[in-house]
């Protein structure tokens, strides 16, 4: 069961200066909720820290606790930016997935929260 | 023969932020209209939801409807624009077809309705 | 339906030289028999003619007419390589079909008939 | 002898809504007017319809027409930009030729007319 | 628990002639058991039938029932091995699996059993 | 008009010693007897020197009078390797044509000649 | 240990330009501090300069100055962005570190800074 | 020794429209002042032209008299740049080299004079 | 300093079936015992176990046990080779280095050791 | 001057064992003795040592010794391959050059000296 307690986060670094940090997950799964088959894509997190940033290993045994959960792609993506953003309140942040076809059709979902704009650096 | 009654589609799961669905359909065939012979090629579609997403497997099943049609590149691609435009009522929509070479030369139509650039986030 | 009488052949220009000829058709689509979905595919022919090749326009209109065929996968190579094999009588041949994924599974089939050690050359 | 009066149009099928169509020739060939050898290259032909659009077949008949012309680069994607744009008076036009490469060299020419921004939805 | 019992067959279509099956499943996962993590890899299966061929759909749930097993590379790749012989008998066979990396470090395990050159055709 | 008194030779600079030369000419046109449209494609040519070697310009210059030639693939082919073995009499040749697409369906046509085991150095 | 005394510059030889200098550092490595496993990845410094320019080997025996250095990503990236800010003052500057994945998650970091609208020439 | 009276330029062909051009020389060659050993890489020239454009041949020998000379990446591309601007005076330019790596480390250096913006088009 | 006793070793989980096993580690880094600099390659194992398997995880720390090593190419393929021949006595192994450019040249060093030639099933 | 002397060689650090060596160096560049112009391509010498291994800072140089020597394709592979074969006597050697495209033709010459079969491992 997706679970967002499993993110831990650290202090930034460099609190006076703006810099971009990306996460990419290539080996996400979890369970269509129709039809019970897997499925299979990438996670990609971009962000700009304020004050914390999410820990990677705590990151990956987050994402990891989808596994088994049934759940849709535009829900997915958008529990994964809600959870992310309640942990580390970033400047600006983008989530996005990108699934395996699924009869002869690939999905991919963009979520973005706060100021987007300054990942553009 | 096309039918857009084969669209179905779910309330937007996150109705209060903008985000991005792109869905792409790379086994598309439909019929030229002047030589009989089968057209192949990709339908990418890219939106912000408003209140509706189209639902994938509808999707899937509206584009084979196309299998035996004799259509024009460009015709096809405003007429699935066209149909997803009042299935969904999307808040911004690019559909692109994107076709495989017939006599040395390929083929790209791109069609946006509403605000496209809510796309380019 | 499809249809070996669709197939013509010419006779081999050079006739006392082994030499290959190889086709490609990358847009071969016929239909599931079990969920009437469509299959696509790339379909390659790889011969050493006796005294007769297959005529390439009419090899394309009989790929075509599987179009609306349920036909499984192997059935639709051996097929193929029967038709050919019936038609041209080529020294040695192979059929090989490429199919795109279903459910997260790709498969190749591959049938030779005759002496296809002729083909390494 | 490149000859404009080989491109048809037809009306555009949509004539109220901006959307672009592009068409891209990987098999062009003329001749360099200086040293008599073939040239190679590749045409893109970018735009947005507004009355009228060029039909397929002339243009690939058109474009054929320049296989023994002995005629430079610039000067090629010129007059195809020039022929095209008293053809069909598009909203806004972009012609690109990408050429193979002679003596270690390989050379690009983009001409746009009208509104080419436009093309950027 | 991966359970060979999901393995349906069918008879082969062509028992008269040696041919080549190779399914390609891209999104195979299991767990290590000895970190509890998830491994991702790829399972290539290759043979010449027999009396029998697997069933595609089978073969999928199949793969999808080492989920959530504990089990190395090299067990994976001999159990499949075993369980697809004992299912369909053919007259040659190779199982390969393809892992992504670990620690920067990525394997394959290949296993083959009867006549395995058969599989050169 | 194909002319093979195009094509020179120069000595074998190490008349003594099997080795293997290979020019790939990715720029081949010829025109279709058929429909009167023309070729485009790439030509192979591998082998083993006996006394004398091609010259590469007048090959590329021979290559160049097939421009506005109607011929098939299965000619082009098989008269490069008669030309070019009447010029050179080569230990053992390949002349392989790798033809673009026409129709959704690409070819190769691959001749060899004297001892072409000589060419697996 | 990371020693900035290793960066040498040498005068703009272009004072009165704003030009773009890039250097890609494909083979850094240093250690993490969390489990003293090796990182890998590649370092790209981008820059417009004002009077100084960083010297390529000097800057190659700074960045090997990590090899053994127990140091995260974030820290990594902006300390290089720092010390190459006091070598040189440039009017504009990124550093991006791209980093090989761990347990099957890779990260980008960047970090601009001065005027980093200048790169974009 | 590089010598800019080897650049010839031939009046633009169609001096009212604003339209770009772009060489690619992927086989530039110098020398290293500092070791002696030859630096390679690619120039990339892409302008707008006024009244003048460069001859392709002439470029290429005037890229060619580098050939021995002793000269560091930021000096070469600078030069060229100069040279260009000098022997053309075109509306907008960018010069770019890219350079094979040396030591681990590959280098791009990126000039533009004039109204670089028009390049955009 | 290389250790081969960081090696560990697992009994053979299939003894009666010869299988094959390959391990690509692409982070492996040495120094170069002349110059000082650090080398970067990847380190490919490929074998056939008779009654012992190399545990991954001590792989692992072996080969990072190289890391500051001053060692030839030559020395450190043999050496790797010598001591997994040590530990595992394989029937049959191949160990390869592929070395990043030095001064413009790319090395591979290959031995194998055993009958390699179970290693082509 | 092409300069064999430059050639230096060191024991064979494993005499006992048959095992592979591989430089490739991408950088080479010599001059056409009929057109005056640069040629450039790639050398790759594989060989099994017998008691000499060519030093490859020294077979960097030597390579570099035809920087401005005008010689033929066949003639500079024949030669570095008799250089080398003086030099270190090795049990097996292939000597491949791969020259980039002159008038849209590339070339690539191959040339085995001893027991090239050992190569094979």
């Amino acid at each position: 069961m997706p679970d967002p307690k499993l993110l831990e986060c650290f202090a930034n670094p460099r609190p006076g200066r703006d810099f971009v940090i990306e996460h990419i997950a290539e080996e996400f799964t979890s369970v269509c909720p129709k039809t019970g088959h897997p499925d299979f894509g990438t996670v990609t997190l971009r962000f700009v820290p304020d004050g914390l940033c999410v820990e990677l290993k705590s990151f990956k045994l987050y994402l990891q606790s989808f596994r088994n959960e049934g759940i849709f792609y535009e829900a997915v993506t958008n529990r994964i930016a809600d959870d992310l953003e309640q942990a580390m309140e970033p400047k600006g942040m983008v989530v996005e997935t990108n699934w395996k076809g699924r009869g002869g059709i690939r999905s991919v979902i963009r979520v973005s929260t706060g100021d987007a704009s300054r990942l553009d650096m």
